[in-house]
């Protein structure tokens, strides 16, 4: 981790008005000004590889950029749950970054999929916080491990494309915190990135770019953020707004209009120069630390970062089903079975997403070729075409091909996915289905031949109509540059899948918790789910789904011993728990801790994802996995306090292979934070009976209203007590059923007396 | 309709301060004050029978009332879609309070039945709005046909007990409008109730008591409301503050502490005398216009009321499933038939809720004295004890004792339902599950005996476990005083039933819309799902059911022609289809009209309530029915224009006997409002290129920037347009993303022209 506190200050001594605000802006689409001695740095997109535009060509647009190495987007790269991959693909990004000068890469993404129609979940890490936080953090830590800044983006509420630059996300406090803000909140307190993008949109009605709230209580005073804030390109709605609620960077450049205002402002008043300065500061700091920083030497060793690649696509597969066809399970295919490769995707395939994250590649693996390498005879048809104009004839013509070669194989295996048009930045998808012709293709196919293998190629996760008939499918994401070779490694069993699902696979988009309040209209869109964002929707509502949220298969299996939760002496709990590969291959396994609260006062999912620990085991082999379940972790956000609190009580641990293969759990008390708020007016009867000083107080002067209770009790049913229709009266209006029996001045010598101290 | 704008005035003229703030809450749990010349009135709960309690008798509380008609609780009058018999019971209702000399009767309560668990659901008429504003208004042009006064209630979005006094309901202008307003408005604009009754809760944060937006922007300002607002009882929070928002009557009585605030606030100049004015004005008017009215005469007509009551509840029951047993449908029941009569409830009915409404009835008809009136041998047995302390044994003895009087008979009629301590006034229920004993009763007697009818008594709906197995089910709700004989009326074919579901019956709670969002926590509950709520959102996600909104079978069948739609001159649609009797008995079919617009601008529900009739037809007989759609009924709330807009386009209208039974439909053309909204630098690009104005002048501008759209069109898919990408861009800020080649003067310079009046 790298402290933006130390190394080297800028100074701003001398400086006027108009040269700080100069440093608060961009000179070109791509570079800072430079200003006296302060020089000009560059940042450039990511997040899962460099998009450096060549320099010295179109400055204004976004188009061609220099060849760098692309990994695995965040929607596979999340599916590895290995936040230790992610670091090092991380610092493969800062080394990148740094022989081409770049300051700041603009990555992680870490916002929340809300909805699988979000076109750019591809870029994002998890529908969870804790599994976006934890690798988000990885993947930070690796950047700046080069001396490179990363923008954890896109701060904050940014859940879809559609009308993103206008749309006022509203969240309710505690989804704002516990879903869309804890996973940055995560990243920031363990990974101190150097610079936050703020997103495009609103939220609760408030640019996020003009935000006092976001940018600096909760970002900086809450969480402490030590770096700078850059618009999003074009976040910026009010230049002088923003600046005023902590938006130190405004990019791209407005050409010096923005500016002028600025400077205006400072001499008018309305914007104190010291936030000017601040802003200024941070900007300053940030250039002269990196032109202090020392640079990865080039070339880029291209060989050795398409191997990293490939190693993490390798490890972001998802193996979501892999069922036995005549005694044995499908896969990992043999080299001496006779295969029908089939689908376009597997010749072309589909590896990024468009939009500003997309990379030009130093090479690119196709899933043919490397099964080729080790299968050489290996047919193949396209089985359908890519192509929007793509004729009926043609349709039928490629699909009856491939029928009959999958017909006269062993296995076939299907290349399926999402053409590149229907996901993208910049726009939602309308459904979550594959194209019909590929439906069609695949039941044709496993009707000829039951040893069929689906491969996925998605950036968003897609209904599996298919999934009772087809035996094995194997969820390939968008893999980067080295999917087709990771692929093929994962097909043939040199390496055993252990990727797992951070995303629910629904059965409709009709069961999706975002469906009916996506991507909402004139401007707003209403956070309606609330908590109940992914698997915590399908748990509490108690639905099915294709395939759970940490859902992965394996070549090997694994068994759980009991597990154990102890608590902490820092708070949080200690969960230890043996896991034993009781197949017979080498394999990891990703075990996962869930957490919940029987009888919480607050609503909560029937569980969270608490902490995860990958484990490599070999066949055969036994070990104890210790998980720390961080006390913060635990915490929710109490509206009435305005703050996390940790409640106490039994919480229950389950330990498991997905959030619906629990395999063992256990219970551990966990002591709460202290929450006291004073009796008010507005405190009801129940309240204010319950409490110690207050309770027999008021207990005595109920005697006194026997006869009105009395009255009460012959319109409430039998058995139930009056303190069940009553409990909920405000104490300061029980005066007003009293018939004015009980003054204000009575009620509130009640409440002082609650609200002393204590003796 | 009475105007309360005719009729007598009263004179302030000299009244004091005090005077004048004494008339503006209540002298007495439930009396007004007399101040000079005008009188004290009384207002009593409703809503299905007077409660109103012993004079002389204990003031405070809320105890015994006089003997009155207990008509059937609005879930079942709404049931019967019928708004001449509402009409009827409120002119009954009227006839009662005038005997009584009762100027207000505390009802109709026509809130939102948003989530099955509301403890006061039995209060409510439907999850409809339409339903319940026609209903609603049907309910009050009878009450006041008597020089009564009605109180419309509970004003607004109060759709649950739990923490009601304090509760904010956080609702969309959307949903708020279209669902939880819209009866109300109705019922305003078409019966201008005497009253309306401000609700415990707060809306968005503001108290509904406290609200003038609610009480006087939206009730009066928009909807032309004349009459008075009166708060439920200890609703008000800031007195002062209430009066000013437009709460006219405080009830019950503060013992003249909160007059005094109003005094003081009047003299410190806080608040405006004239509004105290208009506040006592109301309430002096409706003081002696009371007292100017003719009343009723006594002694009340018991038989006669009871036998309204009696057609009312019989009305009002939903045959839900009527399976034929060897070869015939299960009900109506024979008197030739050995019928066994199993469960408590048909020896003591429960026939109306607990709490405010809770009615000392005339007299009280039980189902096993109706049934033997007509099936003399008719066996019983009470299958399961209503006590709370039943023992396991004793629950064991009554089922086992119902099982074998099952077994010996023709027919078993099990009467099951929900214990009174389940629901009620004041609390929420917690599932919808009908106790274990009764589910375990019901499978044990369909076990022996396949001809079994269910009769349902409940308030709130229930989940149906046994509704595969069960044969025939009837839906009995609580039907009032009356409701055993007329229970008896339909089950031996005297009344063929004809009521209908306002309520969708889910099959488990976890699916209903509301769930996870209710009752919310710590003050406030989120209307998540936003305009769908009941059937809406069912059929906008495709789920199952159990028994859908509209649902409800006959003893004879009804065939539908073609149905026709065509456009009114006042704006609105007519709908004409002949329904014809095809079975061999009379009976009653609600024609049902639904309506859509596909295209539309906004989201909407696949289907909406916009209609509906009665008619009444002999076996073998044909009529046609006319349906007027009002013009109104089709609009949206448009959130831009902050007004209901209809929006032009080929509606389709469906038609049938339930929301899932349609049997015919037809598409009209309607013509829309115009809505003219000005182009602003937050306009996106593509409504600015779809403006005829400013679409060819920016093409125009655009042309100048190929170059950045050239670079930009290397990070898009494949034939996918940069519109799509781009489109959402705000003009404002398209000069940012050109480097500043667009000056903000360009853009403002664009966007007057596009807004200058056209030629």
């Amino acid at each position: 981790m790298t402290d933006t506190t130390t190394g080297a200050r800028a100074d701003l001594t001398g400086l006027t008005v108009e040269e700080k605000a100069a440093l608060t802006s961009g000179e070109s689409f791509w570079r800072t000004k430079a200003v006296g001695d302060i020089p000009s740095v560059m940042l450039t997109d990511g997040p899962h590889g460099l998009r450096k535009q060549r320099e010295g060509g179109d400055h204004l647009g976004i188009g061609d950029s220099v060849p760098a190495t692309c990994f695995p987007p965040a929607v596979a790269l999340g599916s590895s749950w290995d936040a230790e991959l992610a670091e090092r693909v991380g610092t493969a990004l800062g080394v990148e970054s740094s022989i081409e000068d770049v300051a700041v890469i603009l990555g992680p993404g870490i916002n929340i999929k809300r909805s699988p129609l979000c076109g750019r979940n591809f870029e994002y890490l998890s529908e969870d916080p804790i599994v976006s936080g934890v690798l988000g953090a990885g993947i930070v830590r690796g950047i700046q491990s080069q001396g490179v800044g990363a923008s954890l983006k896109h701060f904050a509420a940014n859940n879809q494309e559609d009308d993103r630059m206008r749309s006022s996300s509203d969240v309710d406090p505690r989804p704002l915190r516990e879903i869309y803000l804890r996973g940055f909140q995560r990243v920031v307190e363990d990974a101190q990135p150097h610079t936050v993008m703020c997103s495009y949109n609103r939220i609760n009605g408030v640019f996020a770019s003009e935000n006092p709230w976001l940018l600096t209580d909760v970002l900086r005073g809450e969480w402490g953020f030590e770096g700078l804030v850059v618009s999003d390109w074009g976040a910026v709605n009010d230049r002088v707004a923003a600046l005023r609620a902590g938006l130190d960077l405004e990019m791209p450049s407005s050409g010096g209009i923005t500016d002028a205002q600025v400077v205006a402002a400072v001499r008018d008043g309305s914007l104190d120069e010291a936030v000017l300065d601040a802003s200024a500061q941070r900007n300053a700091d940030l250039a002269v630390r990196w032109a202090a920083t020392e640079r990865v030497e080039g070339p880029l060793d291209v060989d050795a970062h398409h191997a990293l690649a490939r190693e993490a696509a390798s490890r972001s597969i998802v193996l979501l089903k892999n069922d036995a066809v005549d005694g044995a399970p499908l896969l990992p295919l043999r080299d001496d079975q006779s295969l029908a490769v089939i689908g376009a995707f597997a010749e072309k395939p589909r590896y990024q997403g468009a939009g500003s994250s997309m990379i030009h590649p130093t090479r690119l693996d196709d899933a043919l070729t490397s099964i080729r390498a080790v299968a050489p005879q290996a047919a193949y048809a396209p089985g359908f075409s890519l192509a929007i104009d793509a004729s009926e004839e043609e349709t039928r013509r490629l699909r009856e091909e491939a029928v009959a070669a999958a017909a006269g194989a062993t296995v076939a295996v299907v290349f399926a996915g999402l053409p590149a048009r229907l996901e993208s930045e910049g726009y939602d998808r309308e459904d979550i289905d594959l194209p019909a012709d590929q439906l069609a293709l695949i039941d044709a196919v496993v009707a000829v031949n039951p040893r069929t293998v689906v491969v996925l190629s998605n950036g968003g996760v897609v209904a599996l109509p298919f999934a009772q008939s087809v035996p094995a499918i194997v969820e390939a994401w968008l893999l980067g540059q080295a999917g087709g070779s990771a692929t093929a490694d994962v097909l043939f069993g040199a390496v055993s899948p252990s990727g797992k699902l951070t995303e629910t696979v629904p059965l409709r988009l009709e069961d999706t918790p975002a469906f009916l309040n996506f991507p909402g209209e004139e401007g707003h869109v209403r956070y309606g789910e609330g908590l109940f964002v992914g698997y915590r929707w399908y748990d509490a509502r108690r639905m099915e789904v294709a395939f759970p949220f940490g859902h992965g298969l394996s070549y090997t299996t694994f068994g759980y011993g009991e597990a154990t939760a102890a608590p902490r002496a820092d708070g949080g709990i200690e969960v230890r728990v043996t896991v034993t590969n009781t197949g017979d291959r080498a394999g990891r396994e990703v075990v996962q801790i869930y957490a919940s609260l029987p009888g919480s006062r607050v609503q909560r999912a029937p569980r969270e994802l608490k902490g995860f620990a990958s484990v490599e085991l070999a066949p055969g082999e036994s070990r104890e996995v210790a998980i720390t379940v961080r006390r913060e972790d635990l915490a929710y956000w109490d509206v009435r306090a305005d703050r996390w609190i940790v409640e106490g009580g039994e919480y229950v641990v389950e330990v498991g292979a997905s959030s619906r293969d629990l395999r063992t759990s256990a219970t551990v008390a966990v002591a709460g934070d202290e929450v006291r708020l004073p009796l008010t007016r507005e405190s009801s009867l129940a309240e204010v009976m319950a409490h110690p000083v207050a309770g027999p107080m008021v207990q005595q002067a109920l005697a006194g209203m026997s006869q009105m209770l009395e009255g009460a009790s012959a319109i409430m049913p039998e058995g139930v007590s009056m303190d069940k229709m009553m409990g909920s009266f405000p104490i300061g209006r029980i005066g007003m059923m009293a018939g004015g029996q009980v003054s204000p001045e009575m009620i509130d010598g009640l409440l002082a007396a609650a609200n002393a101290p204590q003796q």
